[in-house]
């Protein structure tokens, strides 16, 4: 494998980053987060693209499209973690590596924020350690990928 | 009735069928589906119009928009089926005949798979012949809407 | 297979069918279930056998018949549906393809009407067409013999 | 605070109120609510904006703009109240005042109809009244906002 | 209504009444029981006839010929309380006036012991009077039968 | 025993019999089942005296006064059946016999009158028969009560 | 209806009012919130009776007495909410309109306040606003009462 | 603090104490529990007072009225330990540091005792030790507020 | 003793055994298990009687037959292990020590396979070493029978 | 009994105590207690030896040598209270009458500490008095020692 | 396989047997169980060698230890059973056959009992027969032994 | 921080890993993850020691000795994760920043091993990349820790 190429994939509510509940989520934007993977992806000579959205549906049309186009997915999934079969069922379908992360570590939250659907469709998590997860994640997918070309 | 109206809808991740996960959900695609029901129609004389999509919201606006246009639904509702309410009340209000079909035997898979919110708003369900779930529904359907005129 | 053999079996209470609780389960006789999926078997080039009993006993007799004598099962297991898991290893003992038939929607009644041992030795399901739904599971189980050959 | 800013925002299938099942919630329709609301909102001082959507995805894409151009959201989730932990979140992050109201009774209804994820966001709830549940909640969230100022 | 008849129906294990576990189900046999209830009969101008079963099978098999027949219903369906809905299916299905009784108070027992399925079938309890539930029952059944007419 | 002495108990809402929800509970009124009670007493050679409260405190008051003045206890606890722990050791700690009755078929209805603290305390349970369920356990406790002399 | 008639009535720990935790059940003391009851019934033409009591059966005894002397109830039935049954009874039995309101939102306590026995026999609830719920619920009702006739 | 002043309170059934199911309670009677607990109460040069009721209500109405006039609450709730919320709130309200004492070690007896509503208002719990409990109970409490003085 | 009487009994669905689903249940057939079991009891010097059936019923009918003919019972209730509290009563009313037998390990299965209705009726298990298991728990019970005399 | 024996057992994590959490469990040191029971146990006329250990095993290893050498078991049990079944067991197997004591009020705290196993074996409990909750237990235990004797 | 080897494995609570709980567990005591245990091995031609240990870390250091030396496992768990997935873990990935054995009928104990996490990693189980459990389970083992050679 | 020290804490059964079970935990043993872990230090310039118990004890003796000596604890605590609050609490009361690592993805496998006791106590997780959990949970950790210098 030449460089790895990693979809970035956003859930509800991250559009909010750095701007809102910076006690449990952390001070860095979006932007800030995109900023670090890019930066990390050269660092691993690897190819990410980004996606966002509020949408249940935009993200199981974009998931949709990745295979043939990416080779991996790193997905915070939000709130739907807890919430939807039909988001895992895209994953699942895809076929593709996923890496599931979180920014607080959902474990020790709410009860309802425990269980995960998306997990089963997923290599390993990372939660926990705010924007920095995203960064332990993608370290672990590109490794992931490159071990198994 | 001369000739009962049938709206099939798809739920999400079914505009992948054929193309991933075959040893659940079997080799046709979506398409060949649709094309299958689109032949049951003619020999049954019933009018068939399809609508697919991955977002609950687009679902609910198209069934929305329904009565006075169809007699009948003939819905796969994919994974929405389990976590749901919203679509089952879109189903309710719409005050039409519905039937419920799945590619698998949901009742035989992951204990999530096992309920149903839509069935409360379905006059029936066939579940677990791939393809040929649709074709059963429409069958069952278009007999109900028969037996109704 | 030059003729799909069929086993139909009735469980508990069916013999009834016509003349009990007609709102829930139809005005249908079990003698006209049986004269209609006689004649479909005509038309689907089947050959058809039918069994009815109330005993959960006596219907684990008939399935250890089965092998051997037909090519598939079509049952309606009635009330031994979600209480008897004796009934579900008789099915799945028999290595026989097994389509489970019934006459309401069970997933839209009480709760303990939810949930089917039988489900878990089936292929498919359907549920709520009235005595429509034999007719309907009957096609499925022919199709599914006539795909194995 | 001169003039409190209130957004009204209706989930799914409330576009369809007064037209369907009006035994349960009312015969107003939709467009009748909201001209009911603007004239309270004129008795109030206050000032009114609606928004109606079937999707989660853009009610929470809706709500992410309001900080900033409203002091305080009324919101009837409609059927995402029981199954939406996204949409609770895109509330709590908003970080403004919500009350939460429904048509009917919902603690009265079925089970799946008692959890609310919302609640979790909101000051307060009224649920029962039809379409004068919104008036009611808008007058308490109306005084709430001049409480604050 | 001249002379109500009444079908008694004990469920399995009741024949060996009087002989076993004694300091539970007292120590009168099912034939002491039955004497009793002939002469309770007498006393009270209805006909009666017994039956006792330990086939849920056969207990089915009496019940849908009982319409007809007799005007009512004295089960104790022993064990089969807890677990036959297809009993419960039969007795709703024969649209007679059921009651139900147990020689032992069922809801003090093992957790197992306390949920009925018979009881949605039934109009009445009377449990833990031993020989006497029955008596008791009878005079209830009766009693309600010359109500009706 | 010359003559057995009877304590009966009427629970929370009873007051009200015969003038509310007839459809459930009968068109008897409580003085008219007084009125019953003391005429079945009359030929079962037994004395009754009669209580009724709305208040749980009550209620354990008069029990706690029972030993030593009557032989057995007739209760109808109301829907303090299903909530009351102290009722029961109030009755537990009598040390008399109880007879436990209800109007309706608890075992019947909604899911939270399924359970009875009570019965832990009773010897026995008569449901489903209107004002007649005291009559029958009238009927049961005093021949308890010859059988124990 | 000239002028509607309406019962308040507050249940157990409602007289601490605005001296205990006042952080979560505000400042107003009961004094405070009768007078704004009784103000605001001016306002809109109705007459209001007030009551409370730390005691369920008191409570019951009230309510026995309403019909026939007022129209409507606005109750907190404060805990007795998710623990009497015989409350809720009480109301159903009477066989008039109820509100219920609560200080605060019990949907965003602790699990043991998110079950309302009482929401089964109400058209509906306001909760959250502290004194203002009740204000709140005032309007419900006599708003309510005003459509009825 | 000169004289730390005590309230003990009885909670519903104890007023058998030593007469009803010794081998669970113990045979010393509340007069003679109180007897100790005064003499203890002067041997540690506390001040305390006694109330015993078998009414909620009662003890709600007398809990209101506490503070202010005694420093610290030694209570045996009884079987309200486990159903009433409404006493809890009490208690909580009161302001006043609670030790809950039983007689009997209720994590050892039947699943319905081993949960404590009131638990979530005491600082402590003593249970187990019969009469005895109440004094290790008033030594705590005393402990406890001279510790905070 | 001289010679221990062992009746030794097989549930349904075991006449297939060694024919259906060796994976799990193994190849000897159910008359090689009962050659075994002869050859073994004449070494332990015991008699021994065998009997199947499929019918719930009657294997009861069967076990009521018992006492005074033989000194225990080996039995392997099948799948009504799970299901039949009306077996584990005929058991527990036969009066006869019982060895409860199984072919696979139940307690490593599916969930509802974990449960034993019959346990409670046994004096101990044996499980999941094949047709070895009914010669373990021979040697068990004759073993036990010998001690008692 | 001249002098009572005690054996005072400190399960996991008591090593810490005073050094952290101080919030929860106190300021008193291990030592601290240590000495202060000692120097209760003198004016008690008691003696006592101490063993604190953050193995399960070693726990048990020591209670299996107490019968014999002492007379009760004073034990805080610390987190193997919610999980140890084996110490329970091994405190039921000693045959020696058990205190158990806890520093916080464990029923007030997160679900999962609000069950004990080890209250089966123990005759009573004293929680949530810091390091004074071993003081009142040893009080207990040697109370009921002398009672014994 | 020339002799089959065999580690006997006794988890905590055990060194007392036929010492504590004489009722429960039977009068022999580990050593008395380990002496039948070598006598039946020499009978079977089977090498044993036992352990046993109150502490799950030492148990299953010692299980870590035995591939290579030994052909299979009997162990009994004692309380670790229903509580160690660690143990689980070491049995399985250990890669031998193993068997579990109880002394009582776990099954028909209190319901914390019943669970197993060793019967996951476990080919059979015996329990239910005291010591002679162990002599059955040796049997059962040393013959699945020689049947894989 | 001129160095940050983090102590690596094993848990039980992971001296195996690379010898057992190898499709689950991958081939790397504990020595070569100790030797990654310690090459990456040197690049992360941080000092790291390495701990291995199969005992929760020594588990928890280890970390109480952590503090003053370590800044941060590494963990993977294997199947103690999810039965021992013992371990939690002695990481909670270590004071010192845990990142919890697990080999297989814990939320994808059975379901008891979905819960995790110590991520209570953690402030973020890692799971499901083998040996390179450790090491993207020792980024996580150092960088964590030089944020807070």
């Amino acid at each position: 494998m030449s460089q790895p190429r990693v979809a970035v994939v956003h859930g509800p509510n991250l559009r909010l980053l750095g701007r809102r509940e910076v006690q449990i989520y952390g001070e860095t934007t979006l932007e800030g987060i995109d900023a670090q993977i890019r930066a990390l992806a050269v660092d691993l000579d690897a190819a990410v693209e980004g996606f966002q959205s509020n949408h249940e549906g935009e993200l199981i049309d974009h998931i949709e499209g990745l295979p043939g186009r990416v080779d991996g997915v790193l997905i915070n999934p939000g709130a739907l973690t807890h919430t939807s079969i039909a988001l895992r069922d895209a994953l699942a379908g895809a076929g593709l590596p996923v890496v599931e992360v979180h920014l607080s570590n959902t474990q020790a939250r709410e009860r309802f924020r425990r269980h995960s659907f998306v997990a089963g469709a997923a290599i390993g998590t990372v939660a926990g350690f705010g924007a920095r997860s995203y960064l332990l994640g993608l370290r672990a997918l590109v490794a992931h990928l490159r071990d198994q070309n």
